[in-house]
């Protein structure tokens, strides 16, 4: 059976539910679809482990649990990381699963690049890079003739891309609107049915996890513009970069709007726009019982089309196995249309 | 450029809406895919049109609602009919538009086998055949090497069978919870909003054109139950037929009740259920603002898979472009994998 030597790079929760789905899918994927999905690089923010015989899944989620780092690893583990893991061992495919940083795009950027040089396929669930430089990766990646896919970067487990390429191929799609963003969706949602104010709902989501410690990327929309601006290159053809989204966050929401919208019939939600015309993330008032009346961390799109109307899909924004089964239809799509 | 000569067997609104989306997108399929649409041959009930060269989509449309009959289109109008006109011309694909029949199948089941003896691919929009003898028509389609797809049969531009067989091939699905009939759905939600009875609603719901005159298939669950046995055997390989769903459909439902569930934060819907334990349609309480509480019209389904959580889908569930654009994502799918 044909072996898919993979090069995961990144190991926090999206990482580990990387390792994680491939051990549970393993078996299904080579009954199905022929090959044997093997990881032969791991590596976290410094250190790795690497063997071309192949990694089992479950002792490197252990030994990064347990031991910290995956330097730990028995007999395979080293202190090669970044690029070199790439230069270590022969692989297929680099699943790239690191913080996404909005300043330069690195490491993702360098770590797609050279992976595309040498001419290797990737899969990302990083926004950082597709938001800074959507088209030049997009143009890397055709000229070495590699396939390079990102399903996962925009709403976890909640399929938009595909969905969108291969569920509605007869419509054309003249915009997407959509709570492209989980912690937000949380807070906006507690303080609906709590009519708890914005700092103290803040609150309780970090202490429950939901929010970060800084919660900057989410709630002042820079995670959602990101996202914005994937869709917007991916789907609608549009030459966009992070710095043309008209963004607005949440943090001055008052729960005496809240209320007032309430009264009314309507919830205010985070609200990102995609359109030849518009890139916008901002809240906006949305009708109670229509498809953007999702709770908690859900994600949510419309996507408005000439022929099939409005088409919804709805899921989970985030979470590890979540994320990291978007990253593994990726990885069966290529199998699919390449082995 | 390689034709595909179509034969459109049914012209109610979904046929009509089938020629009506080939004549807006034929261009730019021919463009994307290297082919070209052709029509040959189209079928109302009881007369055709017929032509090797090709019939003109808007001009097929114009004959059949300025004359009533295609035996009136210009110079290639005749009476043939039923399966003669399978044999009148050289084809590739049958576009199946024709009534649904619950109680035998036909004449989508004959027009459909007889494709396949000849070597056709087939697209349907038709439940009965489907909900009666599923696993008949799949082992026929496989035995004759043969494409069969009937996205539009489920939810019309609502996708799912192709939603969850491209957009989760990572995940195993246990169970698919949805609202598969529109006219239900929105006698339901205006009797929520307007506190109505169901036999004033249901009537205002006839002269609006949404309830057909004789409404039993949709109130009584009939054709959700047929959706159900669909997805149960396209998705979770069931082998199910329509006789297995139980059914109980809205014609008791007291605008009481509504309002007892609406005080407590919940809607009345007709639900229908698949997993391997279970094939049933009934009205259910949901929750507000949950991905069930959509209104009017719209479909929707929620997924329940191993890897990705549940994920739902909401769309139009009839109308004649919006069923017909599912019927067009079809026939795009067959050409991507064989032409």
């Amino acid at each position: 059976m044909k072996d898919i030597n993979i090069i995961l790079m990144g190991f926090g929760a999206v990482g580990k539910g990387v390792a994680k789905s491939i051990s549970i899918k393993k078996d299904k994927i080579q009954k199905e679809y022929g090959v044997n999905l093997k990881l032969v690089a791991v590596a976290d923010s410094s250190t790795s482990a690497i063997s071309q015989n192949g990694l089992d899944e479950e002792l490197l989620i252990e030994t990064k649990e347990t031991k910290g780092k995956l330097a730990n690893y028995p007999e395979f583990g080293s202190d090669t990381n970044g690029e070199d893991v790439l230069d270590a061992v022969d692989y297929d495919l680099l699943v790239e699963a690191t913080p996404t940083n909005i300043v330069d795009g690195e490491p993702a950027k360098s770590l797609t690049l050279k992976a595309f040089t040498g001419g290797k396929d990737v899969v990302t669930s990083n926004k950082g890079h597709l938001a800074l430089f959507f088209s030049q990766m997009k143009k890397e990646a055709k000229s070495n003739n590699v396939e390079f896919k990102f399903e996962a970067s925009v709403g976890g487990a909640m399929p938009i891309i595909n969905f969108a390429e291969e569920t509605l191929p007869s419509s054309s799609i003249s915009s997407i609107i959509g709570i492209l963003n989980g912690t937000t969706n949380y807070i906006l949602s507690r303080m609906t049915t709590e009519g708890s104010s914005y700092k103290n709902t803040l609150e309780e989501s970090q202490q429950l996890g939901i929010a970060e410690t800084d919660p900057t990327q989410d709630v002042e929309g820079v995670d959602a513009a990101c996202k914005t601006v994937i869709l917007a290159n991916s789907l609608l053809g549009i030459d966009a970069t992070y710095g043309d989204v008209e963004v607005e966050g949440i943090s001055k929401i008052t729960s005496e709007a809240i209320e007032l919208a309430k009264k009314e019939g309507y919830l205010i939600k985070l609200i990102a726009e995609v359109s030849q015309d518009i890139l916008k993330v901002s809240p906006r008032l949305v009708k109670k019982n229509s498809p953007y009346a999702v709770e908690g961390t859900l994600n949510m799109a419309t996507i408005k089309t000439d022929l099939a109307d409005e088409v919804t899909v709805v899921g989970k924004g985030a979470g590890s196995i979540e994320t990291a089964s978007a990253m593994l239809t990726d990885i069966i799509n290529i199998i699919k249309s390449k082995y």
